[in-house]
């Protein structure tokens, strides 16, 4: 019998103290949020909701992008934003053990004080926090060199649903000792147990850095631009973002805050960017690389960065996504498809949204990670049609057996799409770990699954 | 109620044809080998043997170092060496789709016909299978700049306990769709599930090698040295091996097979590798960093490889472990401390081991990874006490907080040393997978953990 909210809250203050329950007025956050200090509160926090039957949604920088923050119910949300301090910085072992409420930019500074680098890159950068990033196993902008934030992860704190602390906050690069447990929560947006401390791996501060804004004639010769780039620039390669004219010569307007570096007419514009170790010689390998490239015909026009303003006007272009929403209702999306598969995929999708009246059509993305990030909407509120739009782009992801969710997760927002991307076979695997580890499902209900999926399996 | 074996081989034998039905005179392998030719037959094994309650011992090329492999009652062999096609290399998304029973070095080779890298080698590589590098985790020589099998991992195919055929044979980069399945049977010693095709993400081939060996006169200057290397040679590090004397003096002896490329009486003896995309202009670099590293007083003497042949005579003196068996029983452990605490590692070891009568005692290892491997024995076979060597190297590894297996797995021969890099709470999440996935323990039991321990959990 789940006791009173009342009594479980009573509950909660002793623990938390005043300051650690808090309202909020926040429409799709949970309305009580509780802010635990320690691991140790935390576990007190999940056995007395885990008696209670009371459900709780793990909150980090409430950022994502899926609204696997959001309020389903009458979830509490356990927010670890007081557990926020950066334990240790280990130059030996080059690691960082950092509790899970720490922001993003904040961990990332600390590390490159130390020479270092964490290399974890994305927008929400200075509200993200990196439990979050971990529990809903983060991209972004480096993935191409450094992975995703699973392969930073060496070791976790987690806390599960009964309030079992299972630390293991590992240091070392190798260790094959059994299951690889912290699999199971890197990516799993909080519904398998509360992340609270994160071990890092960290790299060598790059000495170098070297970024070009590339105009590229058909998608062809992208393709064969990455798989060259990748070849000649040996293990430095770190970014190759494509914009298509849509985005780039909006982002670009005349009227628009960002000057054009390139002239609009082309058919591709990639930003590619190397990490070295040489600051001259790398700037001369970059420069080579990049005039061979366009004397065997791969590249249309380009423009090198010779200074730190210069390649931040490059990637603010990149990143200008919010000017989207001034043309009118839209939607922004996170697939995956083969690069084989990409210009058919766009294609398809271009004479879809054409067929619609004054649709908004635009695409970027991560093309080194086979990563595209579209944005489909009207210009017209009253022609905008969620579903259709929704069902048009993941309809076509299925076709071409992409993926629903490149770095973004599942969360609420495409809980319902996740079929097409995943098997039963598949999802009911998934629902058995949920079951085992969360039998009261307890930990971000009808995030990925709904209630009734897990009932039923 | 079990079937009569009988029966069961019957009804194996009906899927299988008599050829793929086999006895075997191995003392250590299971007696009846099965050898399916397809996924579904492998699906078909399971079924019949799920229903009869018989186990099974998935195997591969049989060269695990943990006897993963073994039989420890009366399980059939499961072998999947007949399903070793190459199904597909993808040039355009760089990807190589493969059965299981393909044999490492076959792969490696077709990714190199096409200008591509599968970036794992090990001693094995003309025997180990695929499929068992992927459920062992295999690591290797290049695990500093590539990382270990897992990381190399897009898709899996495998079969359940109960025959349920779980494909996902994914090439994306980027796929965040719920719980990430492949993790949990990469690196689970088919205790979870048969491997049967496996999707590799595939690197470019680098055109340029260059390779050093180091001598180095005490252990601070090693690491710092590797931080050094790891951050002037910008993600082209593909090896830092490190060999203590008694490994290096006992391989170069005048009357061994290999001529000593640097003086014996140095502390430490370190081969580097780098792999680049400029011949030239990365053997310069190579010659610079080493160079400025002498000057910093890093390195005591150098000797860089201009050949092929230079080059493998420096890899063949560093892999060339069997000699060791000849001096006497020995045992060689494969595990992992942190950096900072290798030294102190080392020394108590050898102090120890000292202690013993006719003590052999030698390290070498993948430091850049955190991995040592130590050979322990005796000289004289009477005073060899097996229990006893794995007591001094197991207690000291617990003690520094290491890894009872970097890179080998836990099999049959570390599991009673599991306890000692997993905690209960983490023991039992295994467990408890493992109870979910196999319920009646067909699945390669008794490794990893007893039957015993899962029957208590």
């Amino acid at each position: 019998m789940a006791e009173s909210t009342a009594g479980v809250l009573a509950q909660l203050r002793e623990v938390l103290g005043e300051s650690g329950v808090r309202d909020t007025p926040d429409d799709n956050l949970p309305d009580i949020i509780l802010k635990p200090e320690t691991t140790e509160q935390v576990s007190q926090v999940l056995k007395i909701c885990s008696a209670a039957q009371q459900a709780l949604v793990p909150l980090g920088g409430k950022t994502g992008l899926a609204n696997g923050h959001f309020q389903t119910g009458s979830e509490f949300g356990l927010s670890l934003e007081r557990m926020n301090a950066i334990e240790e910085i280990d130059p030996h072992n080059r690691t960082m053990t950092v509790q899970a409420g720490c922001i993003l930019q904040v961990a990332t500074e600390a590390a490159e004080e130390q020479g270092l680098l964490l290399p974890l890159d994305l927008g929400a950068r200075g509200s993200a926090t990196v439990g979050g990033n971990v529990a809903t196993n983060a991209g972004g902008n480096m993935v191409i060199r450094y992975g995703m934030t699973r392969d930073m992860v060496l070791g976790l704190e987690v806390v599960l649903a009964d309030g079992t602390v299972v630390t293991n906050l590992n240091k070392l690069l190798k260790n094959n000792t059994g299951y690889d447990l912290r699999q199971w929560f890197i990516g799993a947006e909080g519904t398998l147990g509360v992340i609270t401390r994160v071990v890092f791996r960290l790299r060598p501060q790059p000495k170098s850095q070297n970024t070009a804004l590339l105009a590229v004639d058909k998608f062809a010769d992208v393709a064969a631009l990455l798989h060259r780039l990748d070849s000649q620039t040996a293990g430095t390669l770190s970014a190759f973002e494509v914009m298509w004219p849509e985005f780039y010569e909006f982002v670009t307007r005349e009227e628009g805050m960002h000057k054009a570096p390139l002239p609009h007419g082309s058919a591709h514009y990639v930003l590619v960017e190397t990490q070295g170790s040489e600051p001259e010689a790398d700037a001369e390998r970059f420069e080579n690389v990049l005039s061979d490239a366009m004397e065997a015909g791969l590249i249309a026009d380009a423009v090198l960065t010779h200074s730190q303003a210069e390649r931040n006007a490059l990637w603010e272009i990149r990143d200008d996504v919010l000017g989207f929403f001034s043309l009118g209702p839209i939607v922004p999306f996170d697939i995956s498809v083969t690069i084989d598969q990409m210009e058919p995929f766009v294609e398809d999708i271009r004479s879809a949204a054409a067929r619609l009246d004054d649709s908004i059509c635009v695409f970027f993305g991560h093309l080194g990670d086979s990563n595209l990030h579209v944005i489909l909407g009207n210009r017209e509120p009253a022609n905008f049609d969620y579903e259709a739009i929704q069902e048009l782009l993941y309809g076509t992801v299925e076709k071409y057996q992409g993926s629903v969710s490149a770095e973004h997760g599942i969360g609420l927002s495409k809980r319902d799409q996740l079929h097409r991307s995943r098997s039963d076979a598949e999802l009911q695997l998934m629902v058995g770990l949920k079951q085992m580890l969360d039998p009261q499902n307890i930990l971000n209900p009808n995030k990925i699954f709904t209630a009734a999926q897990i009932a039923s399996a």
